[in-house]
């Protein structure tokens, strides 16, 4: 598990280098403080059961101490509080150090996948009240993912509604296992409520929608559920292409995080080819599926492929087509973090990391440039 | 849709590349072909139920006319008898233009995904009964695979160890939608059999386990159905090797027939990644996962992925790190047959395609070197 190298990040000042960083994840710390942001009828069903998602189990907060799928041992705080749950802490390991410009959070708290619908919404108007007063209020550097109860699109379009207007919120958050590919109608209306706003569409690692996550059924361990989750994130690309979301909502950005890039370029080619011959399934599509890729999705470096041969990297940026489509981040504070030095370690064009690492996502969010 | 380009394929004899295709599809005629191989019981049991899989439907024959998962047009016998049934159509439109050496039959009949175990099996002895009457036992250049029924380990077994001895059955054919992940202990009997009798297991495009295809449920259309098949092979590619099946079954080989493969450098990368991290959990692997792909697994060509730019394709054999995985394929007679001038359009350098063609597949199958 690399550690933020101090001495490495100075020498990147020195380069100019500037940072921003794409994932960072705050946690709730408790159920107890979120319940300071529910209504009385939400807390106590809080209290009855918990969460309760698409497996059916009524499971507590996520990231318990030791999970595997969790954590950087470093990041736990001195009192035994969960990594990512206070903003203090955040700024002395991940903010200072990295002298980051900008950090956009993604709160996993699991509103999203709530089979109670009305408790989802619930969640994510606490979630997102706790997110405002607790981290966007507070740190003008942060900026953070608005969560939605996104299976249900009308809840979830009230949520947009309710918050698109705090400066502080940038884009709309999804995970990629959702209960019918992206793509499908039934997710359109919130499209076009993140588009109304000018917000992205984020999509984060993880999620439940009641599906296996390969073909063949559930995996027996963490390891392949971890490297199948790029399949996870391969679907939802070809579906919210070829069910043509992007004619439909021409102006829709999305953000694909923490799923790896390095398979988007055999994507495109096979969809691509796939495309020549049975284009007539799906004539609303005007142009190549690359297109639509290249114009309307981002993808974040955290995990980076690390193939034995750094060079490899840079062809396949190459093959991508377009330097525009990747952003820097650390997926701070969980166990798999990329530092910035860890994440391009062989040469690469100063210009190519400065896209990646700061401009890339300045344009897409509409930062203001600073000098 | 590309046909044979005869006068291309002359040219390539001139240069001396000789071939072995890797994936032909030899199909039953008719239910009625198939009963003269079975029993009394499973021929009326045909009567009652056709086919019946992890849909839970009763299914007829797979390929009916006009199916767009189906066939090349020209293909179609001129009597309208389904594509790939008949060996002497297969003789003059396949292996004569092409002059073909060694053609391999992988008939997709759903033998391996019959809910009833005993009637899998004993079209299993069916249609491999037919394919050494009909093919194997008239036509030298051609060899097979052995359909088995793989969701039944034992049933399977017995169908392996029946048809093996037969020098024209080279491989042990699954389809990649199993039931389970194919690195799971339920296929171990299945592999162990392979590797006794010097068989490499082979993974077919196609199948049904019960399991939607995406992690987020069915897609809308074929063409994200088909696209995402590649990831249903990443999955049996990362549950293979995450199991240790090549640590217990050491001289196991497998081949991937029409998944792609330019999506394999990527996870390689990520999964090397993901166990220099994780390598706690799966401690009976004793090398990086990405020697096992390189040791223990081929893909064939068609679909071969098509870049922009060919040079793109060089890049990504390189990224394999090695030079032995790749194995031509047509996939005759169905849609997306890719002709051999249609595989490498660029300038590919001869040694590599002599390889692709022929030597790999030569190479893997053992068979003899001729002049």
């Amino acid at each position: 598990m690399p550690i933020v190298n101090t001495k490495s990040i100075e020498d990147k000042r020195k380069t100019g280098i500037r940072f921003i960083d794409c994932d960072i994840h705050n946690e709730v710390p408790s159920n107890e403080v979120l319940k300071q942001y529910l209504p009385t009828r939400w807390k106590n069903y809080m209290d009855m059961v918990g969460l309760r998602g698409y497996h059916g189990f009524v499971q507590n907060i996520p990231y318990p101490k030791g999970n595997p799928g969790g954590t950087r041992a470093d990041a736990w705080l001195p009192n035994g509080q969960i990594p990512g749950s206070d903003l203090k802490f955040m700024q002395e390991q991940l903010l200072d150090p990295l002298n980051m410009e900008i950090g956009i959070l993604n709160c996993l708290y699991r509103v999203g996948e709530q089979l109670n619908d009305e408790y989802g919404a619930a969640l994510a108007r606490a979630v997102n009240d706790w997110q405002m007063a607790e981290w966007l209020d507070k740190e003008p550097r942060l900026r953070a993912s608005i969560v939605i109860p996104y299976e249900n699109a009308d809840l979830a379009v009230e949520e947009i509604n309710r918050r698109a207007s705090h400066p502080g919120f940038v884009q709309v958050l999804f995970m990629p296992r959702t209960r019918e590919p992206m793509g499908r109608r039934k997710y359109w209306k919130i499209f076009e409520a993140a588009e109304n706003h000018g917000l992205p569409i984020a999509i984060h690692f993880g999620g439940l929608g009641g599906n296996a996550i390969t073909s063949s059924g559930f995996p027996s361990f963490y390891i392949e559920d971890h490297t199948d989750m790029a399949q996870a994130f391969q679907c939802q690309v070809i579906s919210m292409v070829c069910e043509g979301v992007f004619e439909r909502f021409s102006n829709l950005q999305t953000v694909m995080l923490e799923g790896g890039f390095a398979w988007v370029p055999s994507l495109m080619w096979r969809l691509d080819k796939h495309w020549k011959r049975l284009r007539e399934e799906v004539p609303f599509l005007k142009r190549k599926p690359s297109e639509y890729i290249r114009g309307h999705m981002r993808f974040t470096t955290q995990p980076i492929e690390e193939p034995p041969v750094q060079d490899y990297l840079l062809q396949v940026i190459d093959h991508l087509g377009s330097d525009d489509m990747l952003m820097f981040a650390t997926d701070y504070p969980h166990w798999d973090y990329d530092a910035p030095d860890h994440t391009f370690r062989g040469k690469f064009p100063e210009t190519l990391k400065q896209k990646i690492f700061y401009e890339n996502a300045r344009s897409l969010y509409r930062f203001p440039e600073k000098e």
